[in-house]
């Protein structure tokens, strides 16, 4: 399941075919994109809104796939749904600095916008990696769209992606945001290793389904009780009644 | 406001009568208790659901108040309701733990169920207070209801207080957890510094108020640019849209 | 009470006339002004002394006072205070950061002189603030007088707190050092919410005597047992030796 | 390629039978063991020698193999091979860990002897992860042998995987050691999540192959540049000199 | 300069005693005793009053000796000192820690009192050294007399000893307090290394001079510029105004 | 014992007069260079290849010597040969920051080629000292031969010094790397203190002997039960073996 918290499906279409690419003989991709919420999540308060979302589209779908992977950059509602349900659940953000880790000692992210730098820093803090984390570039000059920023700041990303290495000493470099998503595939001539997220997700959503984690019922992670809700979704209000 | 992401009035009404007791003279204290949600928030995927709640409930009442309360541990929707309104907000277990900080150098929780410590951990990682932080102590012993707790509990949590600073090293301790509010004016003999959270966070709300931070129009908690949303509450997506 | 460590009266008054305005109906000030020491404390051997100096001014004075603020950036003497005497002691540098935690999610510092910086840096050290702390920024230029450094510096230093919001990415900034009292105050356009460090110690010192923390009789801050000192003024000896 | 550094043939043979058991459709798996060092390594200056071999096996055979496996707990060699060769080189310990990171918030390690403790935290610190380690969790009592240990510990493990969750609140219980591998698998009722290490370290390293990442020729793991070597092995100071 | 900040002139003595037996070949110890203050130093406030006391000591006999030992636990004035004389200057706590990380990962204190148990993990905190950490030990029995407590606690201490390498994993331990000094080289048997703090303050005192750091000029511990002050000892005052 | 596992006797040479210049009285110097491995180490891969050697040259020699420094930057094999071996072990990256720590608050590294600089970055970080650093600077420009890099870039580098105490906030800086042994001692107009790294390891080898830490038989540091090996220079294989 490859959920999309945002509502645009352009997005959530360029998403799936770079996904596809890494995916393993076998495994199929279903994607999904959000019906409510908005159009592309960029603040605290949105990703609060869309998180609640998330844990409503996956008591929806669950039935019908081995693994979720919440493709929006922040990972909206990925603890929760850790929480909640059984299968495994993966966020682009967290896979990406995951398998940084396995690349190199320090990792840096480079993204279009300098709107979303102190969000990138906190999913670093929130994953107490900061120890492993370089930095985070964004370029000094705008752009048109998300749809076609990867195209518009292609040059301008690519010397980020060097500075990144050369002046931060970053061994890897994640390129984060999902309309980056397939960028690290186009940069043949990086210095260093180079991150695509969405791949990442995918290739780690196998990898934790592969090794089949129990849902927990003890512990922090332990399934919550059963509890009656007031002015929830069907199936997110069944899922929380333990009645679905 | 003292805004109760719990829908149970008769907690909210405790917290409220707890709470007049620190207000400063000529202040006036607000309570609304959530509509929707749950009746006690306990788990990641609850509170995710509730601090969108907690945003719709500001949005909605805003203008009455002058610094607003979110007056449930683990502040559901705390850092997304800072970024998307301009008046302050202050959350419970972080104005226990900032108070925590003025009065000893390490800080341990006390609450009434084993189930809460994860949570409470997660609070201060959050924070970036670790290296405050003595640790949680909860009882081997359940409880009734938690609308009782505090006195079928009162002896064993004393003792909790006790082994928190003698065995621990805490300088202070807080007594988390709303049905907890007011236990720590009942402890009269602890051999620490008590910290009461809605006691704490209702007074660092008039500090907060009386500081006069003003909105931030950049940086990370930069009030985020209009935008429409699809299935939100009136209130929420008015204030979402600039359109309030 | 008002401690000023530094002996200079005009900075006593300045920061009493500043604390004034966010004071809350019903307190009063008492401010007093050291009688040894040095004119302004600004390095750590200085700071060494003033301490023990601020730990007499509050023997001597204790009884006139709910709560006392220790004036002087880095807060010399806090922790030593809080371990000898049953009320409430704040300090600017202490207070000022813990408020900026309820503000938003990185604070920087922006002060007057280079010679200060290390200074900061080692209380936000001492108080285990570093992963919420985003540096400090000091002006190029030097300045005739603290007496006058609020004004000659004005214009640069807004310069210095708008690269502290938008390079260093600090959601607050604190105006630091005494001499500084009220500036934040008067830059009405900040991009982010500002701190004025003796107006948060104030506002902290009122929270703390509401919340009404009892000396420790256990633990790190419990008061030292009787004991006699050699060469000690008189109020702090009797203080030692539990004979006031 | 499983790489054993230990000489012990059955033990590749047991970790191999684990690691096919989780291996994706169309990959192969070609397992060696060293042929010089030790038994089975066990002290960091074991796993100092160890490392070198590491190295010259992997100069050897890496023209056969799309990514390595360094079988071996505490990883000897793991990042100087990642440092010299083009392709993907995973630890066990490293790759159970950041598996671990995808299945909830804090992770404990759960070994046969209390003589591993040390080096297992010295990984974990290795690898910048200790905020989200909850501890090593060892028998009292003695086995046998490495090689029936797993059978001989069956029920005192188990025991210890409990207490790792609900005493030390770990949301995830690493097996570590290589004469473990597959035991996570036969704990069918475990409180929480469980990550067997050579099937992690597998996993990852497919997973790792199909991300793939580029050898880095800028930045701290930039392949050496050519340097002749005394006394080394033909492969190994072949590839030291760029002249394989 | 072996500089005992406590009033006890045998505390001095059976110092420098112990300091004798590890003086270099050449280098001679000079011991001084407080003439103020405090019989023995046991809390931060009194820390604070005998920190100013160090200054004005060094301040008396700089010309006589080429390097400081400030011979009380906890290091009272140590930092200050740095920053105001162009000699090294040296702690017992701060030498023990140094050289314990020349010894093995993780060190922890064994010491008499529960009492001095906050002050061990400030200092370890001040230092920056928590992850090298393991602990503080301290007897549940009470002792008559520091001047005997090291004859009183012999075995008691020695099983402490055994625990804090067993059972908390140090590497090192230091023993510290002034009235142990000594005590280490005692316990012949120990599980690992051990330290004494006396022992280890005057090797690197020496080892200091012998390195030959100059004072600075610039930075964090540069002198600072000359200031008058009012009320403080002669020579201290001489040294503050730079008319020594 | 000076063990250079570097092959190059010309920089053993002047390492050996450097060292001499701080020996104290009594003290003899032996020094030894590799046989094998390396003219100059400078990666992870030559490192763990250069650290088995170190092992098996102490293994050789260590009969003859009290303590030894390992006198190549980055310390190869220095926790595996403190592990196996009784007599102190001491590294020059490890001694100099040590050192560091007793002269002031943060240090820096200034060094001669970029390359060398995530080497010292994770020096730092093996050490537990990143709160202490203040960062690495080096060269923009390059040079001829590690031979007379000294000479070639002495101005170069005194410039960095100055960069490191004003610019970043070092107070304590030290000149790393083999071939600039010696340099710390030529700037003497440096603005702070300056640490030469060879000198800081034979004073700091010579602090241990003189505090006498004996081998560990339990702990971290336990010397190995015997082990056969397979491949092992004679020496070295005796001593894992216990049959030196």
């Amino acid at each position: 399941m490859l959920l999309n918290p945002n509502m645009t499906v352009g997005m959530t279409e360029s998403m799936a075919h770079v996904a596809k690419g890494v995916l393993s003989p076998g495994s199929t991709l279903l994607p999904f994109t959000a019906e409510s919420g908005f159009p592309y999540i960029s603040s605290r308060a949105e990703a609060q809104v869309a998180g609640a979302i998330v844990l409503d589209m996956i008591a929806q779908h669950r039935n019908k796939v081995d693994a979720v992977v919440i493709a929006a950059f922040g990972d909206p509602g990925l603890l929760a749904a850790r929480e909640l349900f059984d299968l495994p659940v993966v966020g682009m953000a967290e896979a990406a600095m995951v398998s940084a880790l396995l690349m190199g000692q320090r990792f840096s992210f480079v993204t279009f916008s300098r709107h979303m730098q102190p969000w990138y820093e906190q999913s670093v803090a929130q994953a107490g990696l900061q120890s492993r984390f370089a930095g985070v570039r964004t370029p000094e000059v705008g752009f048109q769209s998300v749809a076609t920023v990867q195209e518009e700041l292609f040059d301008v990303l690519r010397v980020l992606v060097q500075k990144a290495v050369v002046e931060d000493g970053a061994d890897v470099v994640i390129l984060g945001g999902a309309p980056l998503a397939g960028l690290a595939q186009r940069y043949t001539d990086a210095p260093a290793a180079l991150v695509d997220p969405i791949s990442a997700a995918v290739t780690q959503a196998e990898a934790m389904f592969r090794l089949e984690p129990r849902g927990a019922h003890a512990g922090s992670f332990a399934r919550p009780p059963a509890k009656q809700s007031v002015g929830q979704p069907i199936a997110l209000s069944a899922r929380f009644n333990h009645t679905d």
